[in-house]
């Protein structure tokens, strides 16, 4: 007896606006659609074995019974994730707002000024605190950074040895990620004491976590120095929160600084996702993996923010890069910067002092109760002896609530946080069995290493400290930038549908927020039961055996798959297989990342039709039948067309010993119409942010599961606790990476069901294809498979008018912000294109919005074309157009203003005005500027 | 160990703007400049009794424990109040969403387009689903929207009669507020059973109910003739869910309807807010009370809404107002209106005929059990007999946790929702011991009852179903608004504070937002305390004895205190005393409320320094003094003053026999420093919505506490289920009024504690004063009082500037807009002048960039004055500056472009663009369109 079903509010078009497009594509029904287009070869024909679809308020009510089944105590375990508050502005205004969670990734630098400067922040906070040259924003977390920094360190280094040296105080998780990505590059990873053992004589590059996982505040100079003489660089892996009390790592000669900024107001989510950070010293910033924001000027001189050297990334470089990294945790850095401009250095240097007092009363107390603490200095972590007994003390914490990190039989290690109460030491005391004291203690940082430099001297970090103020400031940013909730975002491949309120509600819960990922499993029911229905369902979607969400990024599942393959092979002596066919049309981060999985790239071609060309594979294998490994595909190609061929590659692949791995970056085609675990593919990683609804967050968070079929399931990975290397690796630190956001898949699949979820699909396919017929005569659609039709996503080709005209695919794209959208995908996968991605939340009124400024556009380049504008000027050769422009007091264009401003159709009430015009990219990558510019800056 | 103070993120200062401020001032601290403002006879040097300061995370923490002692039945006690699902696009974008809660009422209509233009779709909704004319936006509750009805049936009456009938079947709360309200006013209300009972020979009104509280479907029809034979006018009190099956009551000639809009999306909030509504038919419009938006256009011919005929409004019409209605219930009328706009009339039609179809489901299970259902038609509601047992069932459904209604001894009634599932039924049917039944039933509406009429036929009722659509339209209207998340709101008494994050938690907690005002007593112990303790705060902050918050509005709060005295008076064989004396200056509602309280009003003037006049007060007192009921007056004045003769004013009116009424809206200029229950007065009514932090949402929802000292005690409002008419009047329909929100008071005086709420008032006191510092001697400060300061605002005189130039407090309000600022408070209290409250929470910065734009502004209103500009075509003639007018491709005004967009200091990139240009409110008033118009009418 529901009256309403959730697949309706989330498809958009109705029933009337279905026949509309079915008509203009020239089918009678979605079914007859979708058996023309889908080649018979690879079409299920099942109904998803899934359970029957809640409601919205039945999905909540099913979510608070899960919830309900976790158990949220005090975190005390430390190790890299802490309890911290917070500000309730920036939850509200940020993690819950849709004009900051909806938005893509700032490729289109004019319309995503604000959360440009929002990174722009987060990278100043990081250099700022470390004492560094440059950093990203951001990376996935702090293990994966640490491994980052490895490769970078590598790369770096004038040394030969494959020798990396890691501090046996590091963080456990942090070991096992960087292992095992060490392994199938050839690093040999050497965990020593470094205190105590001896640097081995050749090595390139030296780990050290600052303050030490077990607490410890050492003075590494000497080490960095005696690292640098063996041509080695050292990174630190440092807290900053600490290093606002410490001397940063930048001041001893520290060459990359790597680490987490979760502690700065994100919750734990039971291991992510939070910003990772990446520092660097000054000469190594075009080395930096990931993403980088960088000051930039548009047309008119001002100022101007926007992703920098973006040629040093894997999807420019492909099998040449050196990191696979492509989503960052945006939404993340974005909260974690706005911590730091809320608190400024005085508050976050208040939350430090007090989060010392805290430890260092503790530690009073334990030592006044005849508990010895390891007899150094820290900051937060105090590492207790009670020899036998720690297993006891564990427990009787638990009982009050409390989670301590047992380190071994004898050892209990205890941090404190912001969130760090006088009640929860009585507890520790009470579970140690000692009284504990009153009152303030002495510090326990050494004089010596204290932070004498100033930071956060920007004025962004001093300024908005009342609630008022820092709200204004959210709102400012965010209605610079452009997201869903104003309009379509067509992205070829980036799947940018609906993000639903409901989806998006438990994450922010406390039972799901403030759980800590080594949490003891008694605490985590309701996650763990969460977390298994959501990949057993995964595994139905995709007709794989298992899955494993632990990748925090389709890169990162990207890396898992490969993995698990490489490790199969060498399970059954087949170790020497390494060779990885990727097609030329593949999205680049496929080949970056067959390199780290410690692969050789071969490139197969493509036919005219766009689709991998099988006389070119076969020859491939023949060359590497013995050495094959694996071959990548995305499928549908990402010239979005469902290639008939799928089902003879993968039998040739399979035939010559490779494994078929099946990139789902386009399974919004497929879902309820085609398996890949059932049509021939062994491992596919997913997006869970394209086609299960986590929403992109501005360029992250993301969520990349890799789910297997059986014969793979054992290589998956594993707990980065107890992780073995090679057979299980660890991907990211915490054994279900970004847990904290896995309830919106879990929502949207409970929601949408079987048939909802294939008429979600059914939809997306009928709005490209109708997309399509609108456009083909004003734009030639590139590729098509069957009967001419597209999958979910269509190539419009500008190079025939480009040429003809001069104007050009960014010319295009720019002047769309002008009609009020968001570029398509530009250039990809072929140059001079643009690919256009509706999805099913798109109702038929927007995609005709979209359409008829394609249209209206294409009238423009004719007049180009025609020479009734300039080529140089014109409203394409100016978009995009500010307000600040069409209202300036002179007008030298030989256009109207209102050509300019207001294209037809556009509402001109509701205009979304971009804040600069076109940003010069080349001019910021030559006069890098990667911090906040003074305010100075942006006098007129 | 306290890091962080609330205080700080409240108050938007910080010391170094303190200091800079107090020299502009010209003090040393704000305790000296206290000193000074303030009069010593009525300063109070005490500490506040309240509990320490919470931070933000202990005062969630404890309404997280409140609200945990609170349990959430199923509540099927219906009687006007419905269980209900807010869409979560809804909840998130609207009610969680500062662009629309920190709004301030629609006064400024270029700056407020996208809340009007909701507001017209409620009164769409209301009107098409009444089947009347025109519906304002909106009214406070069910109970005070039947009693407004009251009197506007006797205005518009030819009847002489003082009956009013009132059929037994109506809510039992709406019965006593009508009986609380038509006592003072001299008129009879008769309650009939109005099936079976003979009507009086002459009366003036008929109140149906539609269902009747029974659940009753009836035909009014011959009542409804009968009524208007006898000259009466009807009302029919409906419900709207049930209007989209039933034949609507304009269809039969209905004059007036009234309700509530709860169900639609509106949680339940133990008894509010949420909006109740009032319809008229055709001819009635110009008497209805309350907030009407209406159609108009702006200076380019283009439609723009503003708010319709408000000359019929108790501030313009004081004494002679007919209504005091001032706070409406926007943000909750909004909510209702954009429920009917995602569900549209298909979705609302299946929602009552789902919600229809349990009750009659509910029905034949009692009935096949044998117990007897009342036998008639009915909708949602059904009243069953077991003789001498209803008491046992409905604590048999209460052990199941679902509420029922105890009608007496006998009968038990059901009422079914949205919500209502099979699980609740069957918990139903074993409380009443039957086994119930299974499948579908008939339905039990009458087929000569069924709506045959269309509605919500407008095309915004058809657009927004999906969820992407609706987030697009919901953000569309916001961004047409200018609210405190943009920039300052400087109105003069209004107090625009800081609506903190934490302080608006709470209010979407199901444990608070879904209690029904009538569930039992264990099952709100939570909320109960919460209010306790609320109260009791707000009489120790006030100085009072005892407080009510039952009060729904300011203005319901002045009626609660004037009844309250009068009741008094009447205990003492006073009740002859029926003269109200207030001063020329007070606020319109002062006076509407005194007559809507039986009084009589009488005004005393106002000296030269804008103070009550002591001489004219005397003579007053002298020429009334045996009829003297009280004087009303505000603190500090509404001139911002803090006059020194208040306590000889008290003393004064109490010789006389008088009661003294402090009208509690500039209590921001006194908490801490000084309370009316100690220097003088004896009852206050608050305003939740100005001092303590309620958000405005648009023009509501506000909450007016009454206060007064233990001898008006016994007469505060009652509960209206057991109100006994005449000392404890039924002043909203429900106990504690809108209980909903009352988790923001407590938070912020819970976080604020006795030294922030001191400080907070006066950081105030010193912000007014810098703003008068500043300014002065660009526009004369109007009054002042001790040493030259004001108290909490200013009111800056422009009427000489008028006089000489013709630049008028229009222009310059509406110019302010260009500068990126809403207007301040314009012409009252004193016409042709702004009155500017900047309050605590502006931070120096936004201080001085309103002081900048405000000496800008006179700048140019001398250039006019100077002849540079013409007096009809300057930029503050043509203010405000849209950017289609700026972007325009013609510009034939005598200023550059510049000037007119970008004015000094405004942030370009950010720069806030009306929507309109100036809007022409009297043509609207001429041509009076209160529904949403065509989409053509938009078309250029």
């Amino acid at each position: 007896m529901t009256v309403e079903k959730f697949a309706d509010r989330h498809i958009g078009p109705d029933p009337g606006d279905e026949r509309r497009m079915l008509e203009a594509v020239g089918y009678g029904s979605i079914d007859e659609l979708m058996d023309a287009a889908i080649p018979e070869v690879i079409r299920w024909h099942g109904t998803l074995d899934l359970p029957d679809p809640a409601s919205e308020r039945e999905a909540i009510a099913e979510l608070r019974a899960l919830a309900a089944r976790n158990t949220v105590a005090v975190s005390m375990i430390g190790l890299g994730y802490h309890g911290t508050h917070t500000p309730a502005v920036i939850r509200r205004n940020v993690l819950e707002d849709p004009a900051w969670y909806t938005a893509y990734t700032p490729y289109q630098p004019e319309i995503s000024q604000g959360r440009l400067e929002a990174l722009l922040n987060f990278q100043t906070m990081v250099t700022d605190l470390t004492g560094l040259a440059t950093a990203n924003a951001s990376m996935l977390d702090e293990g994966t950074a640490a491994a980052e920094a490895m490769t970078l360190a590598r790369r770096a280094s004038k040394s030969k040895s494959p020798v990396y040296v890691v501090d046996a105080d590091t963080l456990p998780q942090t070991i096992a990620v960087i292992t095992s990505r060490a392994e199938p590059l050839g690093i040999e990873v050497r965990v020593l004491d470094v205190e105590h053992d001896e640097l081995p004589a050749e090595f390139f590059g030296l780990h050290l976590q600052y303050p030490g996982a077990s607490g410890a505040v050492r003075d590494h100079a000497a080490l960095v120095a005696a690292a640098h003489a063996a041509g080695a660089l050292v990174t630190v892996a440092a807290d900053l929160l600490a290093l606002t009390l410490l001397r940063p790592p930048g001041e001893i000669g520290v060459d990359i600084a790597a680490g987490t900024t979760q502690r700065f107001g994100v919750p734990m989510g039971f291991g992510g996702p939070h910003a990772g950070y990446l520092a660097v010293r000054s000469g190594l910033e075009r080395m930096l993996p990931g993403r980088l924001v960088g000051v930039s000027r548009d047309a008119d001189g001002n100022p101007a923010y926007r992703l920098a050297l973006q040629t040093r990334e894997q999807h420019i470089r492909r099998e040449k890069a050196t990191s696979n990294i492509c989503t960052a945790q945006v939404l993340l850095a974005v909260m974690a910067g706005m911590y730091a401009v809320y608190h400024g250095p005085d508050g976050l240097r208040a939350i430090a002092r007090r989060t010392h007092d805290m430890a260092a009363r503790l530690a009073a107390g334990l030592r006044a109760g005849g508990v010895p603490v390891a007899d150094v200095a820290f900051f937060d972590t105090v590492t207790a002896t009670v020899p036998g007994r720690a297993a006891e003390v564990v427990a009787a914490a638990a009982e009050r609530r409390v989670n301590l990190r047992l380190v071994d039989a004898d050892r209990v290690g205890i941090s404190c946080d912001e969130t760090t109460t006088a009640e929860h030491l009585a507890a520790v005391w009470a579970a140690f069995g000692v009284d504990g004291v009153d009152g303030d203690v002495d510090a326990a940082l050494p004089e010596a290493l204290a932070r004498t430099s100033d930071f956060l001297t920007h004025p962004v970090f001093r300024t908005h400290h009342s609630e008022t103020a820092m709200l204004r400031y959210l709102r400012r940013l965010s209605d610079f930038d452009y997201a869903l909730d104003r309009g379509m975002i067509p992205l070829g491949s980036c799947t940018m549908k609906l993000n639903a309120t409901t989806e998006m509600e438990a994450i922010t819960w406390p039972e799901f927020a403030h759980m800590h990922p080594f949490a003891p499993d008694e605490q985590t029911a309701g996650y763990r039961d969460m977390i298994g229905q959501l990949e057993s369902w995964l595994a139905e979607v995709t007709g794989y055996d298992a899955v494993s969400v632990q990748p925090n990024a389709g890169s990162q599942g990207e890396l898992a798959g490969l993995l698990a393959i490489r490790s199969y092979h060498a399970s059954r002596g087949a170790g020497h297989r390494d060779v990885c066919l990727i097609p030329s049309s593949a999205h680049g981060t496929n080949a970056a990342s067959a390199v780290m999985a410690g692969m050789r790239v071969v490139v197969v071609a493509c036919d005219a039709d766009g689709n991998v060309d099988l006389v070119d594979l076969d020859a491939k294998i023949d060359k590497h039948r013995d050495a094959l490994a694996a071959i990548m595909v995305t499928y549908p190609s990402t010239h979005g067309v469902y290639e008939t061929g799928i089902a003879s590659l993968c039998a040739k692949v399979h035939d010559a010993g490779g494994q078929v791995y099946v990139d789902g970056a386009n399974l919004n085609a497929l879902v309820g119409f085609a398996k890949p675990g059932k049509f021939g593919a062994d491992v596919s990683h997913l997006n869970l942010h394209k086609t299960f609804c986590i929403p992109h967050g501005g360029g992250g968070p993301g969520v990349g599961p890799v789910a297997v079929r059986a014969h793979l399931a054992p290589f998956l990975p594993g707990d980065p606790l107890g992780a073995h290397v090679g057979s299980r690796p660890a991907i990211s630190a915490a054994k279900y990476g970004s847990a904290g956001i896995l309830p919106i898949p879990w929502a949207y699949l409970r929601m949408m069901g079987a048939e909802g979820l294939s008429r979600a699909t059914g939809v997306a396919v009928l709005a490209a294809n109708y997309v399509a017929a609108r456009l083909r005569n004003h734009f030639p659609v590139l590729y098509a498979g069957n009967k001419g039709l597209v999958a979910h996503e269509c190539i419009l080709d500008l190079r025939p008018l480009t040429k003809a005209t001069g104007v050009s695919v960014d010319d295009v794209a720019k002047r769309l912000i002008d009609y009020g959208f968001h570029a398509p995908t530009m250039s990809f996968p072929v140059a001079g294109t643009l690919m256009v991605e509706p999805t099913e939340s798109e109702d038929l009124a927007e995609l005709d919005r979209f359409c008829d400024a394609m249209i209206a556009i294409r009238a423009e380049i004719d007049k180009v074309g025609a020479g009734e504008w300039p080529a140089g000027d014109n409203p394409l050769a100016n978009a995009p157009h500010t307000a600040a422009m069409v209202a300036g007091d002179s007008w030298p264009h030989p256009y109207p203003r209102s050509v300019g401003a207001y294209p037809a159709g556009v509402d001109r009430a509701g205009k979304y005005w971009p804040p600069v015009r076109r940003i010069d990219g080349a001019y910021g990558d030559r006069n890098l500027v990667c911090s906040c510019p003074s305010p100075e800056a942006f006098e007129e």
